[in-house]
C-alpha cells in the first residue's frame, strides 16, 4: 500500500521534506510541494470556529476555496493557531518565501501547519527549512515530504490511482497526516493531492467537495475537531487532453479516481487513530434521510463505550443501541437491526442468540464492521473510526508539557 | 459526607437492600424504598430514544411524570433493556409483587433497573429478592439499599439537607448510582430522593425539573447516554404543616433544599466517573444565550482531548479553544477568555504567559475548574465531568463478556 513515489507521479510536481528544528525530536518537519507552473487548486478546511493562522491566510487568498496556485508549504510541530495577527503574518511570510523560490508570489502558495496550539512558529528555523526544501525539490523525495507532515501518526499514509480519460493516462495521488482529533469534519488532517488531469478550479472544487463528504468527513477518531485541517488538490493538466467538461464520462471517471484516493487516505487515517488497534466501520442504512444516516453513524463511531467494547473484543450491542438512541436520528428499537462483523445480533426490539466467543474472535480482526439498519427509510452513511485503547490516553495525557 | 442513614431520615419511609443473585459477584442487587402511605411522586427519565422496559412501565403508569405512589423497586446487574414485551411484563411483575407486600397495587410502585443491556431479568431471583427486601424494610438499612443499586460506582453517594419551612422541620435526602455513560441527559443515573415536606405531585415535578437542569443534566462522563436513567422524588408530607403553595417563601426554600441535594449527588456522580481521578468543572460565562452556554460547556467537558490533558496535568488551553470552536455555540477567538484553575491562560486571541509547572501542579488537585468567558452575552452554564484515564478503558473494554 505504501509507495516510494506518490505525489510527484502525476506530471508536473516536485516535492521535498526537511528537518529544520521545529519538532523537538529533530525529525523532518517542513515539506514543500511545488508545481512546475501555475495549476488548478481546490481545498476544503475545518469547520471549527477557531481556525489557525494558515487557514485564515488560505481562506483570504482563495475565498471560494479554489483558484490558481503554484505550491503548498506545510510544517509540523507547531500549528500556528491562536497566535494573533503575528501568526497570520508568519503564515504569509511562509507563503512569500516559498513563492520566491518557485519564481512566484505568496498569493500562489497554500500554507498549512500542524502541531501544538498557541505557540509562535520559530520563524528562523522555518525560513531555513523553506530554503533547504526549495533546494531539495525533486521527484524522489515524496517520502521525505510525507514524513515531514506527520505528528502522532504511526505510519505514512499515501494513495495512488491511475486511470484513462478518453485516450489520456491520468494519475491522482495523495498523502495525508492525521491521527487524533479527527472529527466531526476533517479534523487534524492535512491532505495534499496531486493530479495531472486537466480540470478547471471550480470543477476541481466540486469533485473535491463530493469526495470528502463520505471519505475524510466520515472519519472520526475522538469527536474532537482540529483548528488546522485542510485537504487540497492540485491539478497540473500536464497529462494532456482537453480540459474535462462537467458531467462528461471523463469527468465522472476523474471524480471516481479522486474519490478513490480520498477513500483510501481516509481509511488509513481512521486505522491510524491515536492508540488504535483496529479500524471500525459503522455502516448505517435504512435512515429516514441522509442527515439522520450520518448522525446515527457518527453517534456509534464516536461513542467511547462502543469503541472500548470493540477494543475489548466485546460484542456489546446494547451500547450500539444506546448510541443510536441518543443521536438526533429517528431510531425505534422495533425497526432496528444490528449486525456486528456480519453476525446479526439485534432485531425487532431484542437481542438474538449468537456464539459470543466466535464473534469476540472476529472483533479482534483488523477491520470490524458494525451495520445498523434503522428501518426508517433508504438513506445510508458509513463512518470510519478506530477502537479506543489505553494508548490513546497515554498519547494525549501529556502532549505539550 | 456519607451518612449511615439518609433516605429514611424524612418521616414516612423505609428501605432495604438485599443480594438475590442478579449480580454474578453475589453483591447486593435489589433495593426497595417504601412509603408508609401513598405519597407524592415526581420523576424525570432519560432522553435516549431507546428506553428500558422499566422506564416504559413508569411512563405508562405516570404519563405526566408525577402522581401518587407507595414505593420504588430497583435492581442492579441486568437493566431489562431491549427485552421486548416480555421485559415490560417483567417490570410490571416487579411492581405488582412489591406492591402486594406494601398492601397496594402495581400502579403505585415505580421500577428501575441498571446493568447489562439485552438480557432478560432472572425473575425467579428477582421475586425472591423482592420478598426478602419486603421483610427487611426498616429505617436502618439505607446503606444496604444504596449498595444494591450500585454497578461500577466506586463509592456510595448520598446527600441529606434539613431546612425549616415556616415552623416545620423538613428533611430532603437522596441516593444515587451512576458512573460511566452519564450524558447528555441523566444517563445511567438512578436517583431516589425522599422528603417529608408536603408538596403536591405537580409542584414536586416542577421543583425536580428545575433542580435537574443544572445538576444531574450538567453531568457528563463520556457523552454516552443510558437507556435506563431516572431520578425520582417521593414526598410523604409527614413533617406536618400545610401543603406548600407554589411561589411562596416556603416553596422557594424547599426547592432550594431539593436543588442542594441534587447538586451534591450530581457532583458525586461526576467525581466518581469511571476511571476518574478528579472532578472537572467547566464553567462557561458570557454566552449569547443559555443554549450556547450549555453547548459550549458540554463540548469542553466531553472532549476526550481536554479530559486526557487534565488527567495528565497538562494546561493545554489549545484543546479547550478547539472544543469550544467545534461546538454549536457562537465562539470568537478575539472575545474569548480561558482560565484554568484560576490562572488566566488565553485572552484576545492568543495564549498568555504563565508558570506551566505551577499550573500543572494545581491541575492535579481533586477538583479542576476551567472557566471560559465567551464574551458574547450574559448566559452561563457549568458542566460537571471528570478526567479521562486508562482505567476508563479497562472498566469498559470487557464489561459483558
Amino acid at each position: 500500500m505504501q509507495h516510494a513515489r506518490h505525489i510527484t507521479l502525476p506530471k508536473g510536481f516536485l516535492a521535498a521534506g526537511v528537518a529544520c528544528g521545529i519538532k523537538p525530536s529533530g525529525r523532518k518537519d517542513l515539506a514543500v510541494l511545488a508545481a512546475q507552473a501555475d495549476c488548478s487548486l481546490a481545498f476544503v478546511t475545518t469547520s471549527n470556529q477557531i481556525v489557525g493562522a494558515p487557514i485564515q491566510y488560505d481562506r483570504r487568498t482563495w475565498p471560494r476555496g479554489f483558484g490558481r496556485a503554484r505550491g503548498f508549504v506545510i510544517n509540523a510541530g507547531v500549528s500556528n493557531v491562536c497566535t494573533g495577527p503575528a501568526g497570520v503574518r508568519d503564515a504569509a511570510e511562509m507563503a512569500r518565501r516559498t513563492g520566491r523560490h518557485l519564481g512566484t508570489t505568496g498569493d500562489k502558495i497554500l500554507v498549512a501547519s500542524t502541531g501544538v496550539i498557541g505557540r509562535r512558529l520559530p520563524m528562523d528555523r522555518v525560513r531555513q527549512g523553506i530554503d533547504a526544501a526549495a533546494v531539495a525539490l525533486g521527484t524522489h523525495h515524496d517520502a521525505d515530504a510525507l514524513e515531514a507532515i506527520m505528528t502522532t501518526d504511526t505510519r505514512p499514509k499515501s494513495a495512488v490511482v491511475m486511470t484513462r480519460l478518453g485516450g489520456t493516462s491520468v494519475t491522482v495521488a495523495g498523502i495525508v497526516k492525521g491521527a487524533g482529533m479527527i472529527a466531526p469534519s476533517l479534523a487534524t488532517m492535512i491532505g495534499a493531492i496531486t493530479t495531472d488531469a486537466s480540470v478547471s478550479p471550480p470543477l476541481l472544487y466540486r469533485a473535491l467537495k463530493d469526495s470528502v463528504y463520505d471519505t475524510f468527513n466520515a472519519v472520526t477518531v475522538d469527536s474532537d475537531q482540529s483548528t488546522s485541517d485542510i485537504v487540497a488538490v492540485f491539478a497540473s493538466g500536464l497529462a494532456g487532453g482537453k480540459p474535462l467538461a462537467g458531467g462528461s464520462a471523463a469527468w465522472s471517471k476523474f471524480a471516481g479516481a479522486l474519490h478513490e484516493v480520498c477513500a483510501e487516505l481516509a481509511r488509513a487515517v481512521a486505522a491510524d487513530g491515536e492508540g488504535a488497534t483496529r479500524l471500525m466501520e459503522v455502516a448505517v442504512t435504512g435512515a429516514r434521510n441522509p442527515r439522520d444516516a450520518k448522525a446515527a453513524a457518527k453517534a456509534v463511531a464516536e461513542s467511547p463505550l462502543v469503541k472500548t467494547a470493540v477494543h475489548g473484543g466485546d460484542p456489546n450491542w446494547g451500547r450500539i443501541a444506546m448510541a443510536l438512541g441518543k443521536s438526533s436520528a429517528k431510531v425505534m428499537a422495533e425497526t432496528l437491526t444490528i449486525s456486528i462483523a456480519g453476525q446479526k445480533v439485534f432485531a425487532r426490539g431484542r437481542g438474538l442468540a449468537f456464539d459470543a466467543k466466535a464473534l469476540s474472535r472476529r472483533l479482534r480482526e483488523n477491520t470490524v464492521t458494525i451495520h445498523c439498519n434503522l428501518g426508517q427509510g433508504t438513506a445510508k452513511f458509513t463512518a470510519l473510526t478506530c477502537d479506543l485503547s489505553k494508548d490513546y490516553i497515554s498519547i494525549n495525557a501529556d502532549y505539550t508539557t
